[in-house]
């Protein structure tokens, strides 16, 4: 049985139940699973884990690291059994949001490049298991990831033992979609070789000696879809901006008319917005991004993109059932990369990306809070976006001006939580305007971001803290005694709106 | 005359004097000078830019982009005349740094790895001109520059125009110590093959067409001398905690024996820091670094470094005249680069370096400023430190646990001002002890913050906070209505510590 799925024949033999794999497991460990935004995720072991988390008596509570984001409620069933102790790099899941914010559950919210980094230097510790997701195993035993490579192959090459989940869910056509490259060790390391998003430069495999391989559990079960909102009026007029921008970038010499290859972050916002590009002028689009999401696919299918790499690929339902049975149509367009070589500085540098990634929140001078909702509490993580916009050549924060009806502004004095600073972003848009932040200083920046960005419910607030704080004085005025008004404000009274002013968005 | 400093003969009728060279600036013009933490600035024309300034009734305001931060008083003479409008991407002027602050003079802080390569982008326009001084120019009239390259080079390609300054005291033997590689434009750009600190990559001399040349210059002035202090207990202190800690590194197998390339900022504590290094265990030790100040001089002196790379020299009045004068004896253990090489993050990640940068304050959880003072005045600039510590392997931060007497605690509860998030700061040290922040969450790095580094006069200041910041919960507890009660009572009272406090550091 299996035969096209576990080629290696000496293999088929570890074939076992997700029940007995997950026993492999022991109080303490650190743990590597696949899965990066939903995608390529283990489907059996890490619930089966949980299962046992709760029926035994003895402690069970381990590290867990992944590429990104997990599907299938795993973050959330290892949260209420208590196995996670700690947990890196990244995380969405709601029920363990609020163990880490309770502090119980250790969150180390790392740039999605640097885990394996740290691993391979051995600032992690010793890993003692990696838990993959694969297609398929090759006859020489190598792993052929499935829809996310994501940390998956730095996972299985630095952890002592290694659990397989061979998905029959996932096709075998996805062998030859992945570029398996691993930087060498320090201090002899060689550079990376990609010059374009379209360069392969390493193997199809994650190749690893067959012997570390403890078991093979069989599973059967798609990625969870993805849970991005479909494009509304506001991510269609931010688009609508940053079309505009980049037309007049080319106009002016500054950017080639097919555009540098272009990175988006996860979600709703970056997911529409690149969506729009589908009804703009360029042409030959690329994508050097870390995950593929609709819009991707919504590029190729309208022949305005020409190739996509990527760490993984999270999709819709609809999206995910069709990219899969039509893996053939996309072949020679797709590439499937680990996430420190998609997110690497030297490759995102060289090739001058366009980043396109989600604030949560900005302040007038242009510092972007990703992460931290009111400053203290773990949204999800800072992801990939420091990787690619420290090293962009141009690093777009979107962001909708208000939320919650209103009550929320997304430009505040000071963002409470700095995530990307002054240095690394250049441009911010929201549905209001655009702010080209680029070699101005920040009292220039202040001006424009307010004038440019900021909902009208809120720019005679802003307006008014900045005047205050030029009173101040320096490079960047702050009134520190007030500069969390807003915020403050919100605790209190569940707007950031002053008394008296208006208070509900549709009366603005 | 200056046929050995002119060895490209037609361009010797292009000598003139500094006034008449002045006369090539005009107002609104963009100008590149060159100079790097005082090494290698021009003498002679920018002060000639301010007489004619402050003589003349015509307006005369530019934009002036150097490498770093300049000496012989030239900021403060610009500042003075007037003549700045906007100044990036770094400076030092006690007179500039006022006009800064006061909003008259634009000032765009900027890693200093990416001002060429905006410019480049046609990011901040064109450049009119570019004032460079060298120590000769060759038969094919490629510009020998002095002790810093910094910016030099690209802003003697890029500029429309160039004055040279020949400056005499320059010895001719620094002719071959540079080595001038510039990226190429994206999207067709290689790999920077520096795969070691002594790696040679590109020329001598930076070429460009000479009848780009406009006029040449003679002066004869040494460079500003460095200003940083000696050593004192607290720095040897900081060191002791450091060599510790890399000791442990290298015994646990996370750093090899030799060390990764060291990379120090510019300033006191990190030259006294090196200077450290000299009664350490540590043997052949190599810097990939931006300024080789007199401590790099005293490892070489002392057999403990074998290679050092940097993009400018800057030492103090003695070390100086000595390296000047015995360049043969540091030949072969000397290279000077483009800033946006030493500073490449793809080397720098790459090499895995070890980054030692200056606090001017950071916060429980890891948060540095670098630049601002009491969060709204800038002090110097963030110079390399974010190219540095983004990208090294091991981001140190150095600073004396508190300043002025005991009045100002260098931890604080939140920086407010961040140019380093907890992300990319690894390590704080102060001579109170050593933080090692590597795969923690951010609770576990206020304890160990708190514990290892503060000063005893504000310890408990600071567990007091952390224990009223907790019941507000969170990844990142915070009380932000008391967040910056530190800085505002420094305000007002001229002191951080809370009244009836023991107030001077002599009693604690």
């Amino acid at each position: 049985m299996y035969e096209d799925r576990i080629r290696c024949a000496a293999l088929r033999g570890k074939i076992t139940t997700a029940k007995e794999a997950a026993q492999l497991v022991r109080n303490g460990m650190r743990v590597g699973a696949s899965g990066f935004t939903r995608a390529g995720d283990t489907k059996a072991v890490p619930i089966e884990l949980a299962r046992r988390a709760r029926e035994e008596k003895e402690p069970l509570r381990i590290t867990l690291m992944t590429g990104a984001s997990l599907g299938h409620d795993v973050d959330r069933l290892l949260t209420e059994a208590g196995v996670l102790e700690r947990r890196l790099p990244f995380q969405v899941d709601t029920t363990l949001r609020k163990a880490i914010n309770r502090g119980e559950v250790m969150f180390v919210d790392q740039h999605l490049s640097e885990t394996v980094e740290m691993l391979r230097a051995n600032l992690l510790g010793k890993l003692d298991l990696a838990i993959i997701e694969a297609a398929a195993i090759t006859e020489s035993g190598g792993i052929v990831p499935t829809t996310s490579v994501g940390n998956s192959a730095s996972f299985a090459i630095l952890a002592e033992k290694v659990i397989v989940e061979i998905n029959l869910a996932q096709p075998l056509g996805l062998e030859g979609l992945h570029d398996i490259w691993i930087p060498g060790r320090r201090p002899h390391r060689e550079p990376l070789p990609i010059m374009s998003p379209e360069d392969r430069v390493g193997s199809f495999t994650i190749d690893i000696p067959p012997e570390k391989i403890a078991a093979i559990v069989i599973t059967d079960q798609p990625d969870s879809p993805s849970t991005v909102l479909p494009a509304d009026e506001e991510t269609a007029r931010i688009a609508g901006h940053l079309i505009e921008f980049l037309k007049h970038e080319v106009k002016h010499g500054r950017m080639n008319a097919q555009l540098p290859p272009l990175q988006a972050g996860i979600g709703t916002i970056a997911n529409a917005v690149l969506s729009g590009f589908v009804d703009s002028p360029f042409e030959a689009l690329t994508m050097y991004s870390e995950v593929l999401q609709d819009s991707t696919f919504d590029l190729i299918d309208a022949g305005k993109m020409v190739f996509a790499s990527g760490a993984s690929m999270t999709l819709s339902a609809t999206r995910q059932e069709q990219v899969l049975s039509e893996l053939d149509r996309y072949r020679d367009k797709l590439v499937l990369r680990p996430q420190e070589v998609s997110n690497h500085p030297e490759v995102i540098r060289r090739l001058g990306l366009i980043a396109l990634n989600t604030a949560l929140e900005c302040d007038i001078y242009g510092n972007v809070n990703s992460t931290h909702v009111g400053g203290t509490h773990m949204m999800n993580g800072i992801g990939g976006s420091g990787d690619f916009s420290r090293n962009a050549s141009c690093a777009i924060f979107a962001t909708k001006a208000i939320a919650k009806d209103g009550c929320i502004s997304s430009i505040v004095p000071m963002v409470p939580h700095v995530d990307h600073n002054e240095h690394d972003v250049d441009v911010i848009v929201t549905e209001q305007g655009l702010a080209d932040l680029r070699g101005l200083a920040p009292r220039e920046r202040a001006t424009l971001i307010i004038d440019h960005c900021t909902h009208p419910l809120y720019r005679d607030v802003l307006r008014d803290y900045y005047r205050d704080a030029l009173k101040h004085g320096g490079q960047t005025p702050h009134d520190l005694a007030n500069v969390f008004a807003m915020h403050l404000r919100y605790n209190a009274t569940g707007s950031m709106l002053p008394e008296g002013a208006v208070g509900n968005v549709a009366n603005a």
